[in-house]
């Protein structure tokens, strides 16, 4: 757990800054649990939060119940997404130009590996695709154990290359659908509310999609994390299980993305429930399971865009807000230093 | 009006991005409405949406009906806080500092003038307070008039500097009294619910701040706008107005802030209709008011932070929402570049 002994001391640095009581609302909480994450072993509080290159990794992993047709594209589609991230032509990338982020995309187990000899692409496959869940295991326990420690050693070689700000994002066709599992499985939610229309399928589809999450949330209800993981997860699930616990284990803040990343931050908080102080929520997506696990999570996100592509863009584009934040509590000038007479 | 022939084919351009349709929400809106307007005039929709030295002006102005005890604060106040946005220090100095955004204060009338060479400091005086609205009219029309003119100037001056992308701030101790009665005079609202806590006053006060908005109301009341203003409006709220006409007329998109400055927006949108379409609303802000004259312009916001700050903070802190649409619109592979074979 934070040690929160510096917490008044951090809230009466906030309040005394030139603005009335309380009035930068979110930020104000977001500077605060910043300022307390980086005061962590201090004798007081930080006078300047660091915000250090900012990264987002980007999980890929294909599906076996993508051949049942949840999705309106094809597990190929996978490949070729990877592709654009590598070339800088998708959302992602576009929101990391903007926003000074940095990017790396992690071949978890896509169905047909990329050749590339871009910098940018970690290979770190723990198979070709998952199993169709909604007939047998996912993958297997090793699997799961495998991908947690692969997910764990990419975040902490990022936070060694001195990232202090990380966020994850994925890529996968099939994955609202495992994600969807993933919640009903750990929740008392049924499986209607956690299944959402993903990228875009018609109603027919959509009951299918219901149908078939519900054969594999038979099987994962009741069990522990890592095996409704085994029962139902992604590698790319998996690989963010294990990227949460390490950013956690580090005490480096982690932007959380939409509904696929929330499933996985859920997961690492059942197994390391102190995880959840290290996360800031990015956003609320369109997709109806992340209302769900946000719930769930007792979080309150700090974007609504409507937003519901995935890709680790909802957690990019609230990097300015986390900036913001830090930037408010480092030089916002108090009311004796700006020689304001009352609390305006 | 906005010529939107072009509509269609920017949609085009947006809809064959490598994302699910309509998968970036508010952006693509975003996105759109910034594509139209800089494609006026033009025969094709424009290849790439520049965003040049985005430019906030704080408009600061005292207020007469302060003396009534409608705010925490004295109106001695505003000018202190006019002395921080000069050395740097307030909250809207940190979000320009965060987001490269550009500042200047203009002084349209507060109680004591400031002695400063800033250059960010712009003195375009029309009084010395205005006068206690629930007393008297709070200016002129002389006045009005006088301030819609430097309000205008100030913004096509920022433009020739090369600013495309304004927005507008302000402060003034008293000032969501002024923009209350604005508000109730122009709408169907009842008066209680546009009058809000403002910095953080007590229930007595509240009452009472109903109470003096009310009086000013009565004489205002279906009146034409600059009437209006006349009666119950402030001196930075009316360089506002003057300020969103000469934007909208030189067509450069305005990102809207809080409460005052919607209010504005409101007075500008009434005299002159076409001012609607370059207007990017920023932010919901705490302060109640701002729901409804947020609603009487049709509003859908980009963000809610739970703000109640004013000087124009929710604005700059939506600048990198425009810069991550712009950068969409601009960069993002279609499909065919990215060689993904179906919407995914």
């Amino acid at each position: 757990m934070l040690d929160t002994s510096l917490s008044e001391a951090i809230q009466l640095r906030i309040d005394q800054k030139t603005k009335p009581l309380g009035s930068l609302g979110k930020l104000e909480s977001l500077a605060h649990q910043l300022a307390l994450i980086q005061s962590q072993g201090l004798s007081q509080a930080v006078e300047q939060i660091q915000i250090n290159r900012p990264t987002v990794l980007v999980f890929a992993g294909d599906h076996g119940i993508a051949d049942e047709g949840v999705s309106i594209a094809p597990s190929a589609v996978t490949q070729q997404m990877v592709l654009n991230f590598l070339a800088g032509g998708a959302g992602v990338n576009c929101f990391c130009r903007a926003n000074q982020v940095e990017l790396k995309v992690i071949d978890t187990g896509i169905l047909i590996p990329v050749e590339s000899e871009s910098s940018q692409l970690v290979v770190q496959r723990i198979g070709e695709r998952t199993c169709n869940f909604a007939k047998e295991p996912a993958m297997t326990p090793e699997q799961v154990e495998q991908g947690i420690t692969l997910g764990r050693q990419i975040v902490l070689e990022t936070i060694q290359n001195g990232s202090n700000l990380v966020m994850f994002g994925e890529m996968g066709i099939g994955n609202t659908s495992s994600a969807a599992a993933i919640l009903a499985a750990l929740t008392e939610y049924d499986v209607e509310s956690c299944v959402g229309v993903g990228t875009g399928i018609s109603p027919e589809q959509y009951q299918k999609k219901v149908a078939l999450v519900a054969s594999g949330v038979h099987r994962a209800k009741g069990q522990d994390p890592k095996t409704v993981l085994a029962e139902v997860g992604g590698y790319e699930i998996v690989q963010m299980v294990g990227a949460f616990l390490a950013a956690a284990e580090k005490r480096v803040p982690i932007l959380v993305d939409g509904f696929i990343v929330t499933v996985a931050a859920l997961v690492a908080a059942r197994l390391q429930p102190e995880c959840r102080e290290l996360m800031i929520f990015a956003h609320q997506s369109k997709e109806s399971g992340h209302q769900r696990v946000l719930e769930t999570l007792n979080a309150n996100p700090l974007l609504d865009l409507d937003l519901r592509l995935g890709e680790g863009t909802g957690a990019v584009l609230a990097v300015p807000l986390v900036r913001a934040a830090a930037e408010f509590y480092n030089t916002m000038a108090s009311f004796a230093e700006a020689g304001v007479e009352v609390e305006c």
